[in-house]
């Protein structure tokens, strides 16, 4: 039983500079806090609720700033990928692939995922119930990656509404035999709740990510930037970088005791 | 912030001796982990899925024993009623009368429980959202009884099946301002789900006890047998009454982290 | 396969003028569609959202009222019972005691209904699966009373919504083999929607019926108010009385070719 | 208001001789019944509940039969994409782009089927609220192509299990502008159900159709095979080609009703 891990960054990626302020700030929280981090940043929004938002930096853009971030900070890194064309490219630089929950079962871009030996983190679709990641996680395997991560993120409640079922990340531990995380931003999100872009409830991050590290999980997944109201996607679910210190303290606390890590 | 409280006990009164056997047992078990216990059995299971199903050794026979309790074990008791005729008598003897969740919104019952005066426990319906308990505990204290609580015991979710959406728990606790409890027992029902009777999922009550105790919550309510198997209602999900004091005491553990009780 | 039946009236009864105004009024029209009608009005609305609602006539200044309805206008009636001691003296009027949703489980409730020899409709609860309903009607089987009818309403999906599953209705008709109702106002209820009422989508109606009654059902239950947004409750969902006529015309076309009936 | 279309063919593409065999007879059967047809078929199974199921005959063995059912029958076609490079070769030869449910909100995918200037049905993603889809609507239209369409394929209701929301269909129809297809075979899927692969109910395709087409839709979306058992996918929920006739002249006789078309 490791200790928490936590994946951290603004949803999308900005600037260099914006992105080495923010990975800096975290190292700076995380070395403090006592907890790993791994820096997490979108360089392409493929699946915008309305087709008129920002997209993002792109992948040639975003590719030498996390070849940046991992050189000067040291912290490894992952970002989403979205297409099969895009997994090699990116896998020779980040450190975890991740694929977004609406594509959790497209075969052919877990199998490209999984081909470039990098750890491979699949979301859980909206749509899927816990034990349905079981099939997901194999397609990895079988590709012959044994480096898998799962992730809980809400699933559909009623419309424009999620609900994370707490039972999913024993039942996702034991089904898939992978390490769980919970993605306590997007489990708030709303989807579609505002009409042309998604709502959010941030005030709600730390209720779910301390319920789900009593539960026991591998690894927490919390967006958080300088000003969220700002931000370019995800704003009302993000937490405002200046309150991670003390929500990571907490969850810290709550992880050894979960564990029993003294 | 007051230290967590424990409801607990058979979900069916069984027999006199049954009774204090396990009350006897929960206060020893309470008073070693250092929690607050009320003791709760039902006098008759009014809802049954099934008309075949057992009901319960009913009102007459249960406030005696409910009174014994009381006396020898010096335990306040919990338990539910369904009639607006079952309040009177049933407030002369127990602490706290219990409204089900699929009553939730019969006005008259609410009035005729508050009006004996004691605490009155409304469980949320399977079929409300946290909010809407803020009418029902205002049906409670507008007949003149400020001593109202709520329970969070799993909302609908597709068939035969409830979720525990851990947000209700703030939410109820800030729209109500009622002490929330969470029912940890009800929430891992399957209702219908065998059948002709419902079933459940004992395991993952310590799961679910262990996320709401985190995110913070005035009680947790644990139905308990020494042998759930052979017990007449909702066996499949109490938990063994030999495994209490271990989930309790990391229950408390949880609580005094989460309450910052040192 | 019997011809499509229709239950209506207002969702409560306001006076002795107003109910037989529009007793008269449907019976005018559903003559000239050639539907046979059952006229329902409810005497005291008992769960209601708030507290503070208005609860309606009475039992005892509505029972005359039906009286009269059934001798002036030949019509049979159904209203809904709350609470056991009501079985009785409306069972000695009215021809159809209905259930309410919330209710459909309480087995005493049940059984008093049944005990009065008329027929009984329960609504199927927010919280049930379809296949739930084969218990709930064997209660009243159980009680030595084979009058009973089932009704579907809706089930829970999300907060405050509810859906329609068009399979429910077969699945119900096999299961129970009792009458299937298709409740077509309270499907488009927003259960406490609008804070402490609940809210409604009266142009959901047309659609919902269409869809039941092609599907196939015994018949359909909608609420109608010569003034909906003045009705003490339901008028979010009901149906203004002269648009009936229209609906009832098309629902007797798609009936007459969803059972083959010339 | 025209009349009722059917987009059919069996879910995967298995051989020329299969595709000819299934299409020839769904010809005859549609020019008899009266009613436009689609053929429809999978080249390739992108996003199987488990990596070790089937996949399809592939894009380049497909296209050509694509062509001879177009040449030979004189039917439009119309399958499935899954990547942005599929968009150019399947838009030269196939009449109609279908976007799964899953890759309904991204956005390079639709741009790119928009950018074949044929027309585009995407199917409302399991995740979304019906007055989501007028965003992925415009998404293909601000690519300049004013050729989309909508499908309603059920909604996540729970775990493994799907609901059609009837009301979906006005909605959908008034907040995108387009034409709006109900899918019945997939609604009736229960995604997962079978551990690695998809359950289905068969059973009730007939009942969803009819109740969508009694509320009025362009056109019903149904797959069919010869041998469902033996089908490589989806048979659990496929319609044996041999009841396809008599479902779809009831369907046809719902949709005139429907539409008043004498």
């Amino acid at each position: 039983r490791l200790p928490l891990a936590l994946i951290a960054g603004p949803c999308a990626m900005e600037s260099r500079d914006h992105a080495l302020e923010v990975a800096t700030a975290l190292k700076e929280i995380t070395d403090r806090v006592g907890i790993g981090l791994v820096y997490k940043s979108s360089f392409d929004k493929a699946n915008r609720t309305s087709g008129k938002s920002s997209r993002g930096i792109g992948l040639k853009a975003a590719l030498p700033v996390f070849a940046e971030v991992k050189e000067r900070l040291g912290l490894p890194v992952i970002t989403d990928i979205h297409e099969i064309g895009q997994c090699a490219p990116v896998g020779e630089v980040v450190d975890i692939l991740q694929i977004p929950a609406f594509l959790c079962r497209q075969t052919d871009l877990l199998v490209a995922a999984a081909e470039t030996g990098r750890v491979v983190n699949v979301k859980k679709g909206q749509f899927l119930a816990p034990w349905d990641m079981a099939n997901v996680a194999a397609k990895v395997r079988e590709a012959g990656n044994p480096g898998v991560m799962v992730t809980e993120r809400g699933v559909s409640f009623g419309y424009n509404t999620l609900v994370s079922d707490m039972r999913a990340l024993p039942i996702m531990a034991e089904t898939t035999g992978a390490p769980v995380i919970f993605d306590a931003t997007h489990s708030v999100q709303q989807p579609g709740g505002k009409g042309s872009s998604s709502g959010g409830q941030r005030e709600f991050v730390p209720v779910l990510a301390r319920a789900a590290v009593a539960v026991g999980v591998a690894g927490v997944f919390i967006e958080t930037h300088p000003d969220p109201d700002k931000a370019p996607s995800d704003g009302p679910n993000m937490v405002p970088l200046k309150q991670m210190e003390a929500l990571l303290t907490t969850l810290v606390a709550f992880d050894r005791l979960a564990k029993g890590l003294g």
